[in-house]
């Protein structure tokens, strides 16, 4: 999904602009692409194998219960794997070039998480373009549970959709 | 493995410290967790199927080496969950809080990867520590390829081993 902000901060004033395969986008500041995912047990126990990261926060209900958490956690790297995801699902080849990610609020498995990235700045560089994002992202309805901005080297600024 | 900075950013003065099980390791600032890793083909295709990331540099050759690599790379937020997965592994039920990631240069599949997290600061809170750390790794040798800064809250300072 791709999204124009009307030069304001606040979602609800987001405007949803629609593009048929006939009418390439162009990617300009203010775009926001989104995804949205609920993350499973089973998504939860895939991560742990592939990372080796078998904290028990996020396998074992009763520490992350004495830790003060409602339940297990999804791994923050996980959640925040949505970003490279959909940049690179809407510019192939995308190259990641940094990150930065502030945890402000657990996600749970089962919770409903909005991830969003936004254009904030766009430069070309030898053919291709060092764009900037602003990424966000929200649990079951508009709770920010991880902000951050990221960099990546883009191809084209033409958005695969 | 547990080293402790002799008060020099330069690893060739790290000194290896043991601690047998009977003796334990409170971190101090400066002291260096590390863990080594070659990420696989598999590693890759499992991390591509858990996070829905198939950006075709991760999978396709002619697409990576079109770019300008030499192959294809290991997602580079796969690569940076080691940091999560040191910090948690010596400190099982640690809470995540923060992590900034430059990705410097490619990791390519058969690299051996060596991430390192170093205590900067140390600071207590409401029972808990929030610890602060420089987070590296390293290819082949001495190559830097993410650096970046990680801030996580730790049950005790007890280093387990």
């Amino acid at each position: 999904m791709l999204f124009r902000s009307l030069h304001s901060s606040k979602l609800q004033y987001l405007s949803l602009r629609c593009f048929s395969s006939a009418t390439p986008h162009v990617l300009k500041p203010g775009d926001i692409l989104k995804k949205t995912r609920v993350f499973t047990e089973e998504d939860v126990l895939q991560y742990s194998k592939v990372s080796h990261d078998s904290n028990p926060l996020h396998i074992d209900s009763a520490t992350a219960r004495n830790v003060g958490f409602e339940g297990p956690l999804v791994h923050g790297m996980l959640v925040a794997s949505l970003f490279p995801h959909i940049i690179s699902s809407h510019f192939p080849a995308a190259v990641y070039v940094s990150q930065t990610l502030n945890f402000k609020l657990p996600v749970y498995i089962g919770d409903q998480i909005v991830a969003e990235v936004q254009a904030t700045n766009l430069r070309e560089n030898k053919n291709r373009y060092l764009a900037k994002f602003k990424t966000r992202c929200f649990k079951n309805g508009e709770i920010l549970v991880i902000e951050g901005e990221a960099m990546a080297l883009l191809p084209t600024l033409t958005v695969d959709q």
